[in-house]
């Protein structure tokens, strides 16, 4: 099934997913963005004009930044808008649910596998104790 | 207590927090960024200069864009390398932690704080179904 992503933030942070997936995986030009708030610019249809593009037959990700941010509330009114069953929205995005949904193996996304990816790639406190007290056994660490 | 923060990054994720930092909060200049890879340049010395510039009597943190990726190892072994425990490390990291640190009214980070804080501002995949079922309805939602 097709699967089309939208990054939505305030500022650059969109353009800084991007440019990592680029970077990390040449996956660059496979999601759309929005930086809002750098001009007056109503960011409001290119919300829209996603949502739209999105087919019955294919499955939409919008990812946003801050959960009950500006950019957040505006896309999930416009999802609620359109009611479609087929557009998950992601709030308090990071690099590692970008990135595995792009690289998806999966044909077709579900809540289950959503839920079980964000889990597995969590925003983490490291602990910088080695399990053998070495620290030149970084092998031992990843 | 001081608290000094980096961001450090495959291509320019790093950069695009610190557009969103100060889109929201005003505080872009309050972070250093490190945007890798995006040419042939060693950036560890980037690092070593971050981690060398936090005192003893300061605390540091540093955020990195993917657990096990390349930019975070190297952060995780020069904190280890300089010994240094008052650095703390944060990878897979998202907009809502790098603004709540920021932001903190804490005196001095623990761990137990950054946890919580972290706790609070999860990746979500948000449920788009309103309490009360009316999709115009929307502070029910926030």
């Amino acid at each position: 099934m097709k699967k089309k992503f939208l990054i939505a933030s305030h500022g650059k942070l969109a353009a800084g997913l991007q440019s990592s997936l680029e970077i990390l995986a040449n996956k660059g030009k496979d999601v759309e963005i929005i930086n809002a708030y750098l001009t007056e610019e109503d960011y409001t249809p290119k919300i829209t004009a996603f949502i739209a593009s999105v087919q019955s037959d294919e499955q939409g990700v919008i990812f946003t930044d801050l959960f009950g941010g500006s950019v957040n509330q505006k896309v999930v009114n416009q999802v609620l808008t359109a009611k479609k069953d087929n557009i998950f929205v992601i709030s308090n995005t990071n690099l590692p649910i970008v990135l595995s949904l792009l690289l998806s193996p999966d044909d077709t996304l579900t809540r289950e596998n959503i839920t079980a990816t964000i889990r597995d790639g969590q925003v983490t406190l490291l602990s910088l104790t080695l399990p053998t007290g070495k620290t030149d056994d970084l092998d031992a660490f990843f």
